[in-house]
């Protein structure tokens, strides 16, 4: 049996939804089904505007510049995250300033947030990991406290909870991605979530979207002409995209509900080998958390151990792989002035975390044969 | 009768390549479809390298960053042109300096240009309006004589020639669109054009495309791991919106032909007005120059009687539209020092331009509907 780490996964909806966005002769950015999704996620999470953008990528990028970051700046992140989150930030200018991660859930650790808090920070990104929520709680307070922004990378994390709020609605901004590896997809795509009900921010982050002018205002009829306004790029998904996203997105409850099988039945039949010597870790979601089952992985004893197991399981036909090389050790991390052993937690998880495969479609053979050939696997080692 | 100013043309392939690439189930950034325009792309028009991007405003970004461009540095550009030109170059934080256009192209003048160099300025970036192009062999020996750097923002140029080159392949990168309202679309899209055969170039490319990483090294094996080597944001498109492409790239020249057609009718039934004291320029393609026929316009003596045309037209169910507000006397233009005044014959084009509709699918019925509409109207004047 092959065992893909993830493969799309269709609601059957999607062709439908394309033929009709044809029809409509609407391909650019903001027809009728960006209207649709955007005004979909705005009621289901809570959120006062949404605005698509053509990444998740992209929905950072607006932010850190939503935020008016500038040169000196400091920006407080993990280092146990993807480029983009840091890309964002240094387009500006500013000085990403990494964190360490906490061994339970691998997000960022408000203590050492609170540690690295200079007077230069200006904002706090929490990237919630695997789509279970950071501590939003005790970041807003930090924020508070100092004087920050905050701008939540759910990128993984759309229709996940922290306690009783939708991640992407705490901070101030929230960054999205529909890209094809997450739970609801567009092939590339992403959205802004702004939580702040500031119309200066909101017309803002219409004229950064629409390669710095005042498009948005002309086409309500606010103005008589567009024109450059202001800074800005592009990052208005073709309505095509937003078609197929809205099949998606008709499914929020049951893709998740179908993801939580496969992440439950993973939990149940691995949580044991945490005992074993082999394993010291397992996606754990905390009471406070509600997940939406983004991804699963063990967090093994050793480096060597975990590369055994993802060679072994190849030569079985499952795909497992690797997460994040940290940021801060990475060649453009050591440009910036950080090292290999700044941050020993987020080291040894990136040196140690495998990733099983999970995907919407998979079915009850194919996770059994994936447990089957661990149960395989670990008795060997 | 009702003429809109656009309409999205198909070829009738679109759902067939679409289908096909949701069964691919790579919906993501550079799958098949993905390979396939650039591949054409690149044959077609006899490119080193192309690689398709999320819009032309993003080709354009990824052109100032492998210009490798700083603050203090000087980009001479046309102000008669789209804001992302502009923007491209300002994120890098380098200064836009705007040059006069000639009147019989609209086109960036070579004098203009040579007169505003100066020991700051690194490139220069030509905009080859309505498709037809600029005098790119005289500013290719401008740019050698300086040490300059060319992009060429071939946006509306895709399939038009100057001399014996193609749009877009006379600089060191030329920059496509493929926005909806562009000759060959995909929804939203672009291109960029690398014409140097410089391995560091291209590789550079990839990784400001790919988020700041080797992941292009790694899917080729050159890598065992990819992680964040660079400043990068995410240029890819998803391959749904490359797979529509290809049914347009498919019929390049068949939807050359037809606007050709659109193109001449308006030509050969206006041309004569040129001597009635109404219009003083009409869209006219220099015997150096092969369009794409990407759009007609007619220069009116006056901004008055201008958008006393276009009123009437829209009273008669035409929609005519006028074109760029000036970006050097724009918000932003005035932000950096610019002002009314300084370029005086982009200001009176700007003022006195109206553009006729013209669209792929454009009936002869429409199209006479428009002259004779017009014609009515000069009379009445």
């Amino acid at each position: 049996m092959k065992v893909p780490f993830n493969q799309v996964f269709y609601t059957g909806e999607e062709m439908e939804y394309i033929k009709d966005a044809l029809a409509r002769r609407e391909l650019t950015g903001d027809g009728f089904y960006t209207r649709q999704v955007s005004s979909l996620l705005e009621k289901k999470f809570g959120i006062n505007k949404v605005l698509m953008t053509t990444s998740g990528t992209h929905a950072l990028e607006m932010a850190a510049q939503l935020a008016d970051l500038k040169p000196g700046d400091e920006v407080i992140m993990p280092s146990f995250t993807f480029p983009s989150t840091a890309n964002a930030v240094m387009k500006q200018g500013a000085r990403p300033v990494f964190a360490e991660i906490k061994e339970d859930t691998l997000n960022i650790d408000p203590l050492d947030i609170e540690r690295k808090i200079t007077g230069k920070t200006r904002v706090i990104i929490p990237v919630h990991y695997a789509g279970i929520g950071c501590e939003m709680d005790r970041i807003m307070e930090l924020a508070k406290m100092h004087g920050l922004m905050v701008i939540e990378d759910a990128a993984q994390a759309v229709n996940a909870r922290y306690k009783d709020r939708y991640l992407g609605t705490w901070g101030d901004i929230g960054c999205y991605s529909f890209h094809g590896t997450k739970n609801y997809i567009s092939g590339e795509g992403g959205a802004i979530a702004i939580n702040s009900s500031n119309p200066i921010i909101i017309k803002k982050a219409e004229i950064i979207r629409e390669k710095g002018t005042n498009k948005a205002q002309f086409l309500r009829g606010e103005v008589e002409k567009y024109s450059w306004v202001e800074q800005g790029s592009s990052y208005l998904p073709s309505d095509l995209l937003m078609a197929f996203l809205y099949a998606q997105l008709n499914q929020l409850e049951e893709i998740k509900s179908r993801r939580r099988i496969i992440h439950d039945y993973y939990t149940e039949q691995l949580k044991n080998y945490l005992d074993s010597g082999l394993i010291r870790g397992i996606t754990t979601v905390p009471g406070d958390c509600d997940s939406n089952y983004h991804l699963f992985y063990l967090l093994f004893e050793s480096e060597k151990i975990r590369d055994a197991v993802i060679f072994k399981l190849q030569r079985s036909g499952i795909s497992a792989v690797i997460h994040y090389i940290p940021l801060h050790s990475s060649t453009m991390g050591r440009r910036l002035g950080y090292k290999a052993g700044d941050l020993p937690i987020t080291e040894k998880v990136s040196n140690c975390l495998m990733r099983l495969p999970l995907y919407t479609g998979m079915k009850k053979e194919e996770m059994e044969y994936v447990v089957a050939k661990l149960r395989e696997i670990f008795k060997e080692l």
